[in-house]
């Protein structure tokens, strides 16, 4: 028995060349595409996964959006994130069902919208930015797809700190981390999660230097690069092109160093050079 | 007020150079590591984030686990995914939440963990394995991060098909997957996700042709890089060596096409070379 | 004292965006740009790196073209060898002055010209195309830059084998290398170094089939992948897209079996799995 | 009629795992390996490409050694340079059979070898180096392969700068190559080339103030990766693990500016983020 596109659900119409539209089912509406006109009423009622027409007879398909998807298409006057970096982020803050994150800024809300996801109706996401323009297209982004309800957003400079502490994970996305590691720091639970994405390594460094200031530790620096196939099988290859960068992720960990001197002397924890194989995080068995 | 580790909690010992230990807090239990002893009592009560020292003087950090270091070090007899592939699956395949998905195979259970933390106490993962020894390590591997209530594990040759059908999404990891595709397209709902990995690039096109056969459509092949840097300020550079390869991804969507045929002769939505730009799903603005 | 343009000279004009113009100086000619007109007998006299401008004032640099900026400009009609490949190709060949190389096919001469230029005066390139139209492209690209003394081209279909044997290097650059490793191997000297580059993944392992039961060994296959970075200090970053794709670049070396079985049973050279770490020809030390 | 090995030959003897050495053949000598011993009697009139087999009856394969292989297994102190970077780097210097190069600091002398191979016997490699002993090392392994009568070695320190001028080429390959810009510029052809290895980020972004103080124009910064793959034809995939940095390469043009001011007020020459697309040197038709 399949399931059927109801009134009220958020749908994506794909054409073939996997051109979408994400929308509201609502009776008596209809879409205008660059290939043809659909009545909502004519949706309601298809099953997901079908082949449907628009009146020019173009084809498109039925589907529910991913929340890849949606980010995608999010009306947006930021740099938004990429599926690449979010998946990871995601994993590296250990976001799970019920928590609660901080994410700074706010932006267009593309990263607030996949922790609100990632996070579920019992947890929360609670956000910062010092611009009420991206706050309210935020707010309006979060609000078309149903997630505004799991997310608080709170219009604020940074640099006065967060009302927040003990924060599992935080996820840092401004031009100048390295201004607010130790705000970051007191919002933060000993040995929660960290990251942050910038654009170049001039921000890295820079960023490096402030969390070792701060009692970070366990600082990571990666890239993540996706290519992508054509899905040909008799002549299979990459694409001619790729996207070749987004942002470094740093990541790092808070910890509270004790009083006494450290007896032994042991080499800080910031991933020297030495130490490249212990701490590889996807170590081959 | 920070947060306090108790008896009963799954915990991480991190030492400076990134090697940890994850085990659940104890009364009167001790661990023995290669950097001395610690007594689970001396551990209790003390703040996450804080370091701890082993009786030989040794330096660690008191974290909580993360889903991706816990997968890490589970006991194996299979390849285990990384969270570079981990973080994007989760994205493609719109896991959340409450949700349902079908996973095969079990193998050592990484992937079941990750799923079964990503649906939360609401959701469930059914996985399935033909082979019982493996089911019972994963089995174990669950139940020590008490992610097992979570799980479904069925023990069956998946050449006869899933109990489940309408399943939102799917991963497939086996070394056959185009055996399955029809298997799969069974349990999966119209317009769900489906996601594989495999090693090989001659598996890739055997799979192409399997989905296509299968009314699978939008099939994406994808890879993920992770490239790590030394984190050190004034000396910043990649590490010399990085995992050059894990897997291919594949994904694709099951459509049911209409009896008619398609009066406007489109291109199937297979990803073909000149729609290169269009599918772009990480198009730059 | 600086070098001085002087008629007859092959040049290159550059504006500052990297656009260029190369051309051979000619009393009395003259040169027009998108960006205004230039007069021949005005540069010559000028020196080499000094700033020049056209009848609109608009600025451009006086040099002598590199070999691959020769290369991304030639008139062609079919695809073109990337300064990235070319590089490790003429190195892997050990293409050397003085030495003679084998090609097929010729194409627009891309390939040709770089080996003609590797070679040097007292070198040779023999190559083959079967496809007149090509090599008179060719032939062209080759005289204007003053190299074709250096090439003997040669209208065949290379099914019917090569006119020469004993040849120290030969690079195969053919829709269907696969169907041609005979003639290669009788005409390459045992030991010598066999190159090809293919788009397809499907190409690959087709060719490695045929190498096989051709007598080559030490087969390599590698990908190489040039990334870019804004030359920017304060914001160093890489661009945002780059070539993710040119093609697979195959490597072997033609070697003759002895008459006697292998009394010691060893594996046959073609670089399987177990052995990555010794093959490695870019182990770090 | 195969080539056969002769006396006085720089010969290549490989075993099946891609192991190999490389020396002269001398009638009476002999040579002890892992694998076994083999005179040099019973291999000089084998022919190239052969197997041979050692006193255990190993299996070798009888080769002329590549420039490539013979880099590989210099004695050297210092750094190597790989054969992804080397490659580009003689074809961005627009290196040629019968020029003269600059090269600094000469190190073991791989670079000094490429290029000195590259030049062929009417040209020459002028090599500076500071310390005694790494020059000695170059010269030992250069005379070694037959190479040290197309090469000059000069030990000074480079602050005094170069006894050259209207040099065309140069490749600098120092821990501080900021501090010699000035140097280079003074011994460098205007428009000629300059080339720079550096492994870290920060030297990068030094490397860039310094070159566009110093008249330097058109700077480029690229990374070249190289990606192996198993050559198994039913089973093709990338090897697991691959190099994933040896250094930054950084080119630039030594241009002179007029004396008057540019009165049209264009942008410097220095490849700033909104011109990516016109200075990508390996744009796709």
């Amino acid at each position: 028995m399949p399931t059927l596109a109801s009134s009220g659900d958020l749908i994506q119409l794909m054409d073939p060349d996997g051109k979408y539209f994400i929308f509201r089912l609502v009776p008596g509406q209809r879409l205008e595409t660059h290939r043809g006109i659909f009545q909502h009423d004519a949706l309601i009622g298809q099953a997901y996964g079908a082949e449907v027409r628009s009146h020019l007879d173009k084809l498109f398909y039925l589907f529910t959006p991913s929340t890849a998807d949606i980010i995608r298409q999010l009306k947006r006057s930021s740099q938004i994130l990429f599926p690449k970096d979010i998946g990871l982020i995601l994993l590296r803050l250990n976001i799970r069902p019920g928590m609660t994150v901080l994410e700074t800024g706010t932006g267009s809300g593309g990263m607030t919208l996949a922790l609100a996801q990632a996070v579920g109706p019992m947890g929360r996401v609670i956000s910062y930015d010092v611009r009420p323009d991206m706050q309210n297209l935020a707010r309006r982004n979060l609000e078309q797809v149903g997630l505004l309800d799991r997310v608080t957003l709170k219009l604020r400079d940074i640099k006065e700190g967060f009302d927040e502490t003990d924060v599992e994970s935080f996820f840092l996305d401004v031009g100048n981390p390295y201004d607010y590691t130790a705000q970051v720091y007191r919002a933060l639970r000993g040995g929660g999660h960290f990251g942050c994405l910038v654009p170049t390594a001039n921000q890295v460094s820079d960023l490096i230097i402030s969390l070792q200031r701060e009692m970070f530790a366990f600082i990571e620096v990666v890239e993540v690069l996706m290519r992508e196939y054509k899905p040909v099988a008799a002549r299979l290859r990459p694409m001619d092109r790729m996207i070749a960068h987004t942002g470094y992720l740093v990541f790092a960990r808070p910890v509270t160093r004790s009083a006494q001197p450290a007896a032994d002397a042991e080499t800080p924890p910031d991933n020297e050079a030495g130490v490249e194989q212990e701490q590889n995080p996807e170590d081959l068995e």
